[in-house]
């Protein structure tokens, strides 16, 4: 059993993965770490200390849709692929995002007002700012968690679990979340730390290397009990074959799942797992939790890995559209 | 004098400034440097490598105003403290500065469409909204450049220089900048690398040291002759008498500035340049150009110096208003 984090207790090893330039010169360089295992939990690359904890945030979002399957819930009401893949989304609040949500409700015979995710603005801004020219409020239904939090709710209407208080990580359901987060990532529950995520339900940390082995086994069902397996799957194909659902319009998950066979699924701050096919997975931290640096560290990283997928434009430009730098990979894909 | 940096040289040494905690772990880390310098260039305090260079951004804008007093523009014109104020400001766009900007204009003869800074939606967001909510599109004196490029063009028009072209690297005007920002800083032309600045003028990367250095002398007058120190000193009480006109509400320079005797001056990419009329200036760069880091670093960093400005609220909350952790500062403030 590894130990749990302390404060004080020194700041994990990082490197640098990339950078943006301005001119010849690198005007902000973001460091961050990289564990590739496969399903054993073995290292197969590795940047920086991949020991050392990292919150999931919405990287447990396939772990949290579990329950869904295994309960039978998504048998028992008939749940679809697309609502599978929106229960496991960080979505941009688009037409087909909000339609999913609202159908896999329905189906559990649960209202909106149910949802406990909480309001934003859509992530999309076009979507963000049809709701402001339309006088709307963004509703719960608009947050990014929407999806997830209908599946949990579906859970709780199936086992007949108290929708009110869902969100506690004492409820029965957030109980089996961990356990099945544990199984799939190879950890006791005492190896998991658990604060709470900004939409209210448990927010999860453990070492780099078991996110990165989690989803090396949910990508391929390997190191899973049978039943568990099949779960993961069922969960993985949905996302596969709905990448769309997962997130959205200019979205990382949903280009890199578009083109490429991995199971992919961000989370906030800054870390993005992978999962890919051939038997491994891949968590990725960017240290200082921006956003702008996961794409060309993430496509260095996977190119490392083999799987080629255009960085596209990264240039940086001024108010008048002009190039001033760019945003580059500074990992060496080796 | 200093070589210039290269590309692939190495990244400067920084150290952690300061953390976004999420229950007991610190989830991200923002690094950085700071250094901390007399008017004669001597370092004081320092934060990993003060060498290394640093581009200015708006942090250069003080010597970027230094011509509307030294070409005689500002008095012949009678221009006001509030109008080279806002010369000096990254503003948020609110009444008074669009009106501080209209009226150095108009006193230099100018009409608004001879600003060049680009279109930006302003920085604070209830005007942004008001400006969407009536369907205006934001224009070149919403930026949050509008002041500089305002002043730069008065200077143009009093000393008759082309305004066309007047973001040019090679324009009398931008010429009479470098060689002020060089003076200022203690620094020969060829130590300072210059690129585009997102509002189309130069922008200068110099030492940290040398940033700190300039601070230093702007807030006192020292080390610089008497033309440019008077200069320099009517820059800085312009500022410190209105600096509101600066940025604008619930922005660091401006709260900094009201608390204290300190001369602030941010720029983007998390750059902070401060001056205290105790005779040090203090620059400060986060590495990873992230804002949530240069308040906390900056508080801490001046605590060090005896400076004592209150942190505030630093607590994150999440969707349903609950504290899930703080931004705070790594810094031993010691």
């Amino acid at each position: 059993m590894s130990s749990l984090p302390q404060r004080g207790a020194g700041l994990p090893e990082d490197a640098p993965l990339a950078a943006v330039r301005r001119g010849p010169l690198l005007e902000s360089v973001h460091r961050g770490r990289i564990a590739v295992c496969d399903p054993r939990g073995d290292v197969l690359d590795a940047v920086g200390d991949t020991e050392a904890y990292v919150y999931a945030r919405s990287s447990a979002k396939p772990c949290q849709a579990l329950p869904l399957v295994l309960s039978g819930a998504a048998d028992d009401f008939g749940l679809t692929d697309e609502e599978l893949a929106v229960a496991c989304a960080s979505h941009n609040a688009e037409r087909p995002h909000l339609a999913a949500v609202r159908s896999l409700l329905e189906k559990a015979g649960l209202a909106e007002d149910y949802l406990q995710n909480g309001a934003h603005p859509p992530l999309y801004a076009p979507e963000a700012a049809k709701l402001a020219r339309g006088g709307e409020k963004p509703r719960a239904i608009h947050g990014n968690c929407s999806g997830k939090h209908a599946g949990m709710l579906a859970v709780c209407a199936h086992e007949r679990y108290a929708t009110g208080d869902y969100r506690d990580p004492g409820h029965p359901l957030q109980r089996r979340v961990l356990a099945l987060l544990c199984e799939v990532c190879g950890l006791d529950e005492d190896e998991v730390l658990i604060s709470g995520d900004n939409c209210g339900v448990p927010a999860f940390a453990l070492p780099l290397r078991s996110l990165a082995t989690g989803f090396a086994r949910i990508s391929t069902g390997e190191g899973l009990s049978d039943q568990l397996a099949g779960a993961a799957l069922r969960i993985r194909d949905a996302m596969l074959d709905h990448p769309f659902l997962v997130a959205g319009t200019e979205r990382l998950d949903t280009e890199l799942m578009e083109a490429t066979a991995l199971l992919v699924k961000s989370g906030a701050e800054a870390v993005l797992a992978v999962g890919s096919p051939e038997g491994w997975g891949m968590a990725l931290k960017v240290s200082d939790g921006a956003g702008r640096a996961v794409r060309p560290a993430a496509l260095a990283a996977l190119l490392g890995r083999g799987v080629e997928v255009p960085f596209g434009d990264l240039e940086v430009r001024g108010l008048h559209g002009e190039v001033v730098g760019a945003i580059e990979p500074l990992l060496d894909a080796g």
